[in-house]
This record gives structure tokens, sequence and C-alpha cells, in this order.
């Protein structure tokens, strides 16, 4: 397989910083470009000074992107602004990964329920393919448009998915707690990610009213959940990760070997899922693409508890963005994302 | 009210480090001995730097305390150590505040499951009375020996207790997922508590497994729970302070207003409980006796969700220890309690 | 002595939030108003909620100052807008503790060179008395206006302020390497207090350039020092705290005695100086106004090292401003300030 | 350049287990035992599940070795332990790189006199060479045993070496202030790495007294250092990274273009030095090999700043032993230790 060459869109931000740092390592992939719309003629490492002597590349605007010969686009934009841009540039045949939310809702009303904004391209949610290979690759090989799914969905459709997919749980609503990193919340300062708001401190937000709700349900409902799920987010002290505790009710006669088997067989052919047999934390996987999966069924009270714990960067973001790629491109799955777990 | 005559049993741990420090700013407290095994013939303050020029008393042997005209005991000992400590001395007339888990449960049975040791007093276990003032003020006010309560177990009763009281939850197991900062994992180094194996990082542990579990469950059976808890606790890296967020099915026709009326008149006269319109976090009660209490109902769901913050060392151990003591010596109930938080 | 009546001019900041935290728990103290410009009118716990139900007060503007038979003004202002402030009410006859850097500094030039901005009223400069009360106290009992020192200098200066007085060091530059907790740098967010830039890190900053230079040197030269100072200041991932390690070549034939009654001798009968006997942690003086100092001679290298350690918002800061209120109104100057550390 | 094969002697501490994940990655390199006294028989992914289905090698004890045919042996072993296991095994032709202090020190005398043991092997003394590339690259590629440095000291060593060889600093003592994250002290739980000793705290430790304050002036000799450095440590809340400044006193006349020649010259072909033109923090090389330096001259005091940023893990030890490895074995230096850093 010969070279893919792919364009960075937007820098200043986390994902786009972390998509450089990935792409970097990638064999088989020539970055041409990275774009900003703040820092036009700067370095990348200017920026970001850790990747000095790495990627040295000048930061262009978007219309210098018209000149270079691109295969593959990866949109690190806010929402919003994203849809604009994949409007006005699908059209040019090349492939768009896009990680922003705007296209991984199926429905113009539900985007503009949860984003509080117009989608101003509705009919390019249909085409979008929601990049989560564990349930999409077939789909994903194929299309044009990948919108990547968000780090908290990721977390929490991993970890159910096998209850679906094997009959596991009551129909009752699935109770999902993630705690998130501060990289989630971007690289904007704010005074909800100061430094002294969230050192030795942790707290929920947005209890009942995340935008990620919808994406999880949309998503498992296509795999065959019925019913809602209560997704509590809480911002911890911690740069990278996401951890995911979700309980669910299973039906009668549930036997520990159905769910054994259930989680073995769902991933069993999945080069990103590990399988744990303690309690996984979020430094077990800091910087790589895995997605660690345990659970635990409790007889006392009837559910399982099932614990996901992901780098929201590279798995929830930028890996799981490189990964699609792999895909769309027919690389091995695993080129670019060998790298080990730094921990601790 | 005159003076009370007090000795902290046991002192190279948080929850002992943690009284001296809150009683050395009592007006009503003479605090006449402090013992330790390890450290006889120390000063407290060597042991506790931070406490130096404010406690500087040698520490002695429980020998010692017979010489000494005392009118109540704290026991900062672990489980187990506690029980034999009552057994030898309870007869004696003093009053005595156990912070261990040994006088928490009602039955021996319950215990010896939960503890995995055998409980040689059990006769003392239906005189203790749990030392928890938001539900059992006057029975602690008249009690010999007051079963000081568990960490986890505050933050996650006093959330649930006002969906109890004023009967809001259907009958479904209850979701508690608490995160708690490592001083809750007491002061003896270990390769969990080590500090490169918390910093940045989040676990879960002891999922379905956790001795706090039937704590809660037995407290609040009392005040009218019927059935479960799922709790799982969680390991992140904060120091002191512990989160708890509670999922409850509500029954059907809930209206917002009964809950808002269920939490108010709940804790109407608590000094200690404030009630926020906002999810709080662990630092906004850092180093005070407050737990606050935030609530949300979701329509989506049928769920109401509600989130604790307490700090662990203080209303989840040492400063419901001098609360209780206030109480039992009829002093004001906030008298030594009333530092401000210490945020950020 | 009769209760005092104060206000706190700018509140949104650390240092105005830490100033009401101690003033609430002063026995003397009537706390009349605070101030803020852009949240008139809301409560201060709105504000700052760990503060809920302790100071529910509503903020005014400093218009509605005129109104209030007031004592004490503490300034919590910005450099530049305190000096306005201080210019536009001094002659009113209020005392006023001003927080800034204003009147720290001796010239009106030596200021304008390192604030980059004019002083307007220059002829205060030399009225003010700088609020070290270890060395100062007398004068500070005597003014109307008292420059509160900086965070860094006051651990800098009270560690080397031993070497001065007691002739141990040689003319040569001393060595001042701090690091700062990120509450040194406001509560205004920016990318470099953003939690992801700092968690996890550790930065030297404004290397041979910060302000607090010439604040150490003016005043250590006005009990003698000859000389500069290098001071390297760094941002370190911790919330509250400055540790200063400071390096000083002795002069010949320099005996250990000698260094330890030079310590003991200049801080015998300071409240809040700890002389330790090992190294101190910032951790050991948290939410107090201790400052703990060690030091340690090198025979190998004829160097002293020196090491302080304060709560960077208590003595650094608020507390120190409350210790000047206590000698200016003649309270004991332990006032208010007696809690205890709260470590960990 | 064919496979070399390799064991890692001591797989439970953070520099085993960060060597088999470099190893991992390294192209050139067949792991072929990994080793333990404690977990014979056991995964090391089990010990370490960060590394799970990366390194699931089962860990054999030291006598396993024997029927391996292996090239080279990294010893992450600890000091006094590592000396006997070389004195028994040098002799059978293999390469030894040695991650301890046993090999650091040129004499008999001065090790033990700071490692307060026995040297049994003093003649190998003479025979290893010390692994900083940056001095002795020549020397490393010829020996059979190299003692990797010490973090701290790869840490000043680096940072002052170009003010050696290009002649610009005094004769005075150099201060050397470092902060070094916990891992630096081993994966061994103790009382002062404990997660709430650490968490928002900093302290200074064995002032004047840690044993890295010989191996930095010997090095330093070498290359024609007088005289001795004041080292003091300091242990931070980070796990990785070690971040030093140095104060040097310049030689008179010294010009800012001299300094700039100075270090552009000394490092010019360096594959992991970094010249930076603001200051380093260590997340800017977490996770790499690089050693990032800045320097600043102060004309104010004629004093050289210098800051020198490592991961103590990498280039304080893994990443040196296999950089160390690729000169041995004449392999691209940068082979294996490509991985950009993982910021934040």
């Amino acid at each position: 397989m010969s070279e893919v060459s792919v364009a960075v869109i937007g820098a200043s931000g986390y994902t786009g910083s972390e998509l450089v740092r990935i792409l970097s390592g990638h064999p088989d992939v020539h970055l041409k470009a990275v774009t900003s719309r703040s820092h036009v003629g700067k370095k990348f490492s200017d920026l970001h000074p850790h990747m000095k002597d790495i990627c040295d590349i000048k930061m262009i605007d978007t219309n210098g992107l018209k000149e270079l010969d691109l295969d593959l686009l990866f949109l690190a934009l806010p929402h919003g602004v994203s849809q604009t841009f994949v409007r006005e540039n699908i059209t040019k045949g090349l492939r768009i990964i896009d990680l922003s939310g705007d296209f991984r809702l199926g429905s113009k009303e539900a985007y503009e329920e949860w984003y509080g904004m117009e989608h101003t391209c509705p009919e390019l949610l249909e085409q979008a393919v929601y990049g989560l290979p564990e349930i999409f690759r077939e789909e994903i090989s194929k299309t044009q448009l990948v919108a990547n799914p968000g780090c908290y969905p990721t977390s929490a459709i991993l970890g159910i998915l096998p209850l679906i997919r094997y009959d596991i749980k009551k129909k009752q609503v699935i109770n999902i707690d993630s705690k998130s990193g501060v990289t989630g919340a971007g690289a904007k300062p704010s005074p909800s990610t100061h430094y002294p708001s969230v050192n030795d401190n942790i707290r929920a937000y947005k209890v009942g009213d995340h935008r990620h709700t919808p994406e999880i349900e949309e998503v498992l409902g296509k795999v065959g959940m019925i019913g809602a799920v209560q997704f509590t987010p809480h911002l911890m002290p911690v740069s990278r990760g996401i951890l995911t505790t979700i309980t669910a009710r299973t039906k009668d006669r549930i036997m520990r070997e159905q769910l054994k088997n259930a989680f073995e067989v769902c991933f069993k052919d999945e080069p990103f899922i590990r399988i744990r047999n303690e309690a996984p934390s979020v430094l077990d996987v800091r910087g790589s693409n895995y997605c660690d999966i345990y659970w635990q069924y409790d007889e006392r009270t009837g559910n399982v508890v099932v614990i996901s714990a992901i780098d929201n960067l590279v798995k929830g973001a930028a890996g799981a963005a490189v990964q699609n790629m792999n895909i769309l491109f027919k690389f091995n799955e695993c080129s670019g994302l060998r790298a080990a777990p730094l921990s601790p």
C-alpha cells in the first residue's frame, strides 16, 4: 500500500496536536499540511513545543490546501465550524474524518436539540458513518465521511455493547457514570478548568443534560438497545483518560458464564480491546489506543457492573481517527497505533 | 457547660491526627492524652509536623490512661483492635466514640461476613448508636457508645435519606457511585496508594464487595428503605474528599416540587448540610464538617440524580466524631466545627 | 478592644476570597462590605460556594462604601488599580492594607522599571510601611498605609533575614529558587494555568526578570544586605504554597552553632515562625499563617542552604494582612489566625 | 545489523518496566527474558497491566539465563545487588548495562563514603564507562560494562557541560536545584511517597547529602570543572520528570553571544538534546529520550541560569540505557527512541 497524503485541519487544540503526534510515527502517512486560523506562518512546534524537531511544519490557512494533492482530511475543529467545512469540501472527492460532533447524530432534529444550533447540511448526516470500528468497520471502509465518535460515547458504548449483542440486560435505564480528564474539555482556558479549580477536586457537570447522551443512545439503539441511559459526566483531576462505570440490570437467570462469553466473543478479534480481570485504571491505557474493559456480576443485586478505561485523546479521539484512516486505506489497522501505554 | 476531658486513642493515622487538629480548636475540650503503640514518648508534632507548637503533647501508651480523669475516648484504631479496646474499657463508665467499623453493623453475622473476622462482644452491637446526627441525634445524646459512621456511608446515606423519608423512590436498586480521596485508604503506604499509582489516574475497587455496602443498607433500612444498593467505590487522585453520585428511580408522577420539598424539609435544621443549586465539588467542603447536596430530576429517564460532597476526614470521620461529642455533652453542635472550607 | 469595621475591596480573586475566609473567623472584626466590579448584587457565596452559610453578604460597588462607618480597608485589587484607589481614599482617614505590589517598592523609578507602568502617587511610597511584622512591627503599628508583602518575598526574606542580621553571609549573590502553587498566579484563567498545562508538570518562568526581585533586595537592603539576589520562580502543580530554597555563601570560619543561634534568636518571639529540624513541606503550613524554616550548613561547600515554606494565600497574602490589622488595632497578633494547618 | 538478544534483570521496579516498554518497540531487539526474584512464573503483564498483549512473557529467575544465548543484559537492580550480579557475570563475555549506581563513581572510597556499603569488585570501576553519550560516546562503543548515569546527574551534567567545555564559568560553587517526580524514588511504597504525602506538596530532601553529588562532580571534573556543586534535590507532585535549575557565576566580560555559541556547538550533533528558547517544562519531554535545555544570562547579577528537563525514567534511565545499547551495537542511535513526548 502506498503512502497516503493527509492534512490536519485545526492545530491549536488537543485533538489536532494529538493527531500530529500519532501521525508523526505512522509509517504510511505523509502529513502535508497543518492548518490554523490564528497561527498561520508559525511552526507547529512553536505552538506545541514538545513536538520540536519532530514536526516543525509551518502552519497554513485552509486556502493553502487547494494546491496540495491530498487523500484525506482530519478535521479537528469545533462543532458548527466543522459542518461548514465539510459542506464546502466534501464534493472535492477526498475523504474526511471529522472529529467534531457535527455528524454523529442521525437527524437534524436531534442535532439541533442537543447542540443548540442549526445543522446546515443534514443530507450529509445520512452519508456519514459513525467511526467506531468495533461496530461499523465494514461501513467505515466504504464511506467518504467518517463521524469520529465522542470520547464519552466510545467508553460507554464499548462497555455496554456485549450486554446488548448477547441479550444480557433487562429493559431498564442503564446507568453510566463517567469521569473524564480535563483535556476532554478542550485547550481553551476557562474558570472551571483553571488549575486550582480542578486540582485535588472532582465535580459532576451537565447532569442529565450532556450532548453525548443521545449519541450513546442512538448508536446502541442501532445494535438493539431499547430505552434510555442515565449519563452523568464528572471532571476529575487528571489530564488524559476517561473511566466509565456502567451499571445494568441483567435479565433473570443470567449466569456468570454467559457474561464471560458475551465479553470475550464480542471483542475476540478486536486489536484495541483488552478484557481485563481486574478493574482497569486510566493510566493502564494512557497514550495508547486501547480500551480496557472489566465486568463484574453482583449476585446480591442482579446487576452487572462494567468498567471501561480509555485515553480520551487517543481511543477517544485522535487514535480512533487514525484507526479509521487505516480502515479506509486498507492499512494494517494497528499501523501507527502500536505505542505501549505510558504508565505511570 | 464545663470542659470535657478527652483522649485520642491511636494517633498515627489520619483520623487520629485529624481529631487532634479539630480538638485543638475546640473551646470546651481538654485533650489530656494521645496514645500510640509505636511512638510512645515522642511528641505528637514529631509525627505530624504541621501540628508543631499547636499540639506538642507526648504520646503515651494506653496503660497511661488509667491515671487520667477522662470523660470521653475517641478511638482511632483499626477495626478488630477497636472492639477489643471497647470490650475492655466500656465498663469503666466513660463515653466512647469509636471511629472504626466495629460497631456499625447490627449483627455479629453481618460483621463477620463483611469484615472477615470474629466479633468478640456482639452484646455491645445493640448498645452502640450509629453516630449520624441527621438520623439518630436523640439516640446519640443518650448513649455511652457511639459507632461513628463510615465515610462512604455518610455521603451516601445523607444523599438518599430524603428520597426514603419522603417516599420518592421506586423499589429498585439504588446506584451509588463514589469517588474517594486517598486519605480514605489510611496512612499506611501500599502499592495502590503509592504516589505514581494514583497520580493522574482513577480506578474502581472492590466492585460489589465493599464492606460499606451493608452499612448503607442497614441504616437506610431503619428509615424505611426496602431493597439493596449497588455501591461502586473509586480511588481518585485527591487527598481529601468523597463525591458520591446517586441514581434512583422515582415513583411515577413524582413532581420536581416534591423533590425540592423533600430535600429542604429533611435538612432544614441541620447545621452541616447545605442544599446546593449546582453540583458541589469536594473542594467546596474541604477541611469543614459540611455535607453539600445537590439533586437533579431527569424527566427523560424518570430518575433523580443526587450528588453529595464531604471531606472524608471531617464529616466522614473526625468532624462527625466531634459533632457527636457535642451532642453527648450538650455543647453547641457546631462548637469547634465552624472552620470555613479551605478552597482552593 | 472593641470591634473593628472593615471592608474587602475586590472579592473575585483568591486573596479577596481568602481574606473573607479568615475574617469570618476573627472574633474582633465586623466585615461590613465586600466589593466587586463585575458581581455587584450577587452574594459573595454565589461566587465562592465554599463560603455558603458563612458569608452570604451581597457584594456592592465601591461607591457604596461611603455610607459605611469603616475603620480599615483591605485592598485585593490588581496593581495599578490599587494605587488609584489608595490615592483617592487615603485622605479619608481610614487605614488601608494594600495587598497589591503598588506600594512595596521605595521609589517611583523602581516601580516604573519593574511594573512597566506609571506610579501616580509616589509621595505615598514613603508613607507606606512594608507589612512584614518580623522586620517592621513597630512601624506597622503606627502607619495608615500598609504595603502587604509579596508572597515570594515573604518566603525569601524570612529565610535570609537571620543571615543578614547576624552577619553570616559573604558578599556574594544569594541564590533563591522558589516553587509556587498556582493560586499565586491569580484566579484569571490563562493558557499557562490551564489544568493540563500544570498537572504533572513544572516550569520556571520570568528567569532573571520577576518583579519580586527588587522587592526582596530593597527590604533586605534595609536590614543590611549588600548586593543582589538571583531569584528564579517556578510554577508547580500545587494549589497553595511556596517553597523557597536559598543558597548563600557563608563567611569563612562560620560555625554551625552561630547559624543555630542566628535562626533561633532572630525569630524567638515570632508567633508565626517555626524553626524546623527537618526540611518543611508546603502541606505543613497549608491554610495557616506559619512560615516554617529549616537550614543546613554544608561543610563541603561552605554554603548554608535555607528552606522556607508558606501558604502563599495566608502568610503570603491574606493572613499577613490580618496579622498587620491585628498590629494596627492592637489585637492579639494571632487573633483569627490560630487555625492549624490542614495536612494532608 | 542483525538482531540483538537481551534480557532485563529486575522487572518489578519502574526502570525495569520502562526498559521493557521501550524495548518492545525497538525493531532490532529480541527481548528473550525478564527476571524477577519474587514474581517468577507470573507474566510480566500481570505485574504491569498496561503492558498486556504487548509483553506477556513469563518472568524467570536469573538461573534461567544460562540457557539463553544473550548478547546484552540490562540490570535494573538495587545498588549493592547490582555489583554482585556484575561480578559474577561479567566474565561470561556478554555486555552489561547497569542502571544502578554501583559503577558510576571512580573509586571504592567514594562509593563506600556515599553509598554506605562495601564495594566488592573495585577493579571493575575502572573498566566501567559512564554511559552519557554526550561526553563518552566513543568510550561507550568499546566497553563491556556501561554504568548508566543517574537521573539527577544526567539533567545537571548536560546543563552544565557547555559552561565547562567553553570556559564560561568562574571558579565558584555551582548551584543545582533539582525537582524530581516520584518515580525517581522507586516503586517501593514508603511514607514519603504515599499519595497524600506528595499530592499538592513539595519538599527538599537530603540537603547537602545526596549521593548524586559526587557523581556530578566526578563527571564534570573529567571535562575540566574545578570545584564543587551545591546540589539540592526536591520531591514534587509529578510522576515522571526532573527539572533542574542551575545557577553559575560567569567569568567577567562573558558575552551573551559566547553563551549562545557554547550551547549550540556543544550539542549540535546530539539527537536528543533540544536547545530551547523558552524555559522547558517536564511535560515537554515526558515519555521521550529528549533533554531540553534553556539558558538565560542575567546582566544584573553576572550569573547564567540554565534549566534542563528530562523524563527521569527515559533519558534519566531506561532510554539512556537503550541509547547506550544502540551505540554498543552500532544501531542508529535513535532506534527505538523516536516516540514523541506525550503532552499533556
